[in-house]
C-alpha cells in the first residue's frame, strides 16, 4: 500500500495531520472532515484529501474521517507503531531542554542517551540521564542500535558529530546546530534553526 | 527590485544562502560559486542561480559571487539591515534557552522582553531578563512596537497567546508550541516542533 515514491513534501504534511487528529482525539472527538482539518492547519481541504488518497481510502464522501482509525493508519505509514530511541549529542541549553522534554513519548520517540565532550559535565545528570562522554558515542549508539539522533552542539562541531553518528549506524538526524551538514545517501537530515524561520518572515515585514 | 510575488518556498531558501555565506565569510573567504553553495546546502547550483536571479544580478558567469556583496544584498532583501526586537512568551526550558541564546544578535534579531503567567516565576531572571507578567503582554509589546514574537507556552495556551500578540501588533510569530494556531491575514506564523521533523524522517526508516 505504501508507495515510497511519494513526494517528500507530501510526507512532510502527514505529521501535521496526525498532530491535529491527536488533538481532536484528546478533546473526545471521533469524526472529522478534510474541511475541518484544513481550517485548523491552514491547508486546503482538497490538498488534504489528495495527500491522504495517495496512501489509501481513509474516509467516505459525506461521512468524513474516523479520527482513531486515521491516526492508526498515519502511525503505520510514518513507522510510528514502535517507539524510536533517540541519542542527543550536546548538553547546552537546547540539548538539556530536549532531554527533559515531555512531549516525545506519546508521539513515537524517547530520548535514550545523551553525550557531551566537556569534562566538566560528563557524568553529571540532565533530566533523568547521566551525560556520557562523546568519545564513546560510536560504540554506545551502535551497541544500542539507535537509528535517530539530535545534534545540539555548536556549528563548528556539527559535521564531525554527524560523521560519527553515521559511523554508528544512525539513519535520521535532527540538527539544531545552525549549519548545513553533509551525510551519505540513505541518511536523512532535518534542521531546526529559529533564525532561518525568523528571516523567512521578516522578508514580508516593512 | 524586490518582487513581493516571489514564491514563499524561494524566500525560504534565502536565509540558508545567507547562513552559508556568513560561514564562508567567517572563514576568510571572499568569492564563492553556485556550485560550492549547492554542495554545502544540498541544493542544485541551477536552483540557487534561479532563486537569486529573481532578485537581481549578483554574480558574473565564470567569476562567481562576491561573498560580502551577496550577503549585503540578501540582508536587504530579507529586511535584516536593522535589528528586529523579539518578545518571548513562556519561560519553560525552551523559552529559557531562547532567552539565553547567543546566536540571534549577529543575524538580525535580539530578544527584548520575556513573559510568563506563573506567579512563581514573574519577577525572576532568565538570562539577562526579568520575567514579565503575561497580563501586561499587550500594552508592553505595543508600547515597544515589537513586531516579532516567539511562543513557547504549552499547546493548550498557544492560541490565546497568539491572539494577544496579534492584538499587540505583532506581525511575525515563531510558534514552538506543538499545535497549529490561527492568525489574521497580514500576520505570519512559522513553526518549530521537533517531533514533526522526526516523523517526517521515520517514514523512510525500516
Amino acid at each position: 500500500m505504501i508507495n515510497k515514491q511519494i513526494p517528500d513534501i507530501v510526507v512532510g504534511r502527514l505529521p501535521l495531520y496526525l498532530r491535529a487528529l491527536q488533538r481532536m482525539h484528546n478533546q473526545g472527538r471521533e469524526v472529522t472532515s478534510s474541511q475541518e482539518l484544513g481550517e485548523r492547519l491552514g491547508i486546503s481541504a482538497a490538498q488534504i484529501r489528495k495527500d491522504l488518497s495517495q496512501f489509501g481510502e481513509f474516509g467516505k464522501q459525506g461521512t468524513g474521517y474516523q479520527i482513531g482509525f486515521l491516526m492508526d493508519q498515519l502511525r503505520q505509514i510514518l513507522n510510528l507503531t514502535d517507539v524510536w530511541e533517540i541519542a542527543v549529542v550536546g548538553t547546552g541549553d537546547i540539548g538539556s531542554a530536549v532531554a527533559r522534554y515531555q512531549g516525545f513519548s506519546n508521539r513515537g520517540f524517547v530520548v535514550k542517551m545523551i553525550f557531551d565532550n566537556h569534562a566538566d559535565v560528563i557524568g553529571k545528570k540532565v533530566g533523568n540521564f547521566i551525560i556520557q562522554d562523546s568519545a564513546n558515542l560510536v560504540p554506545y549508539i551502535r551497541q544500542a542500535a539507535i537509528k535517530v539522533a539530535m545534534i545540539t552542539v555548536p556549528a563548528n562541531q556539527a559535521q564531525e558529530v554527524a560523521d560519527q553518528l553515521v559511523e554508528a549506524g544512525v539513519k535520521a538526524i535532527l540538527n539544531y546546530a545552525p549549519t548545513s551538514i553533509n551525510v551519505p545517501p540513505g541518511v536523512r537530515v532535518q534542521y531546526i534553526d529559529p533564525v532561518i524561520h525568523l528571516q523567512r518572515m521578516t522578508y514580508y515585514l516593512d
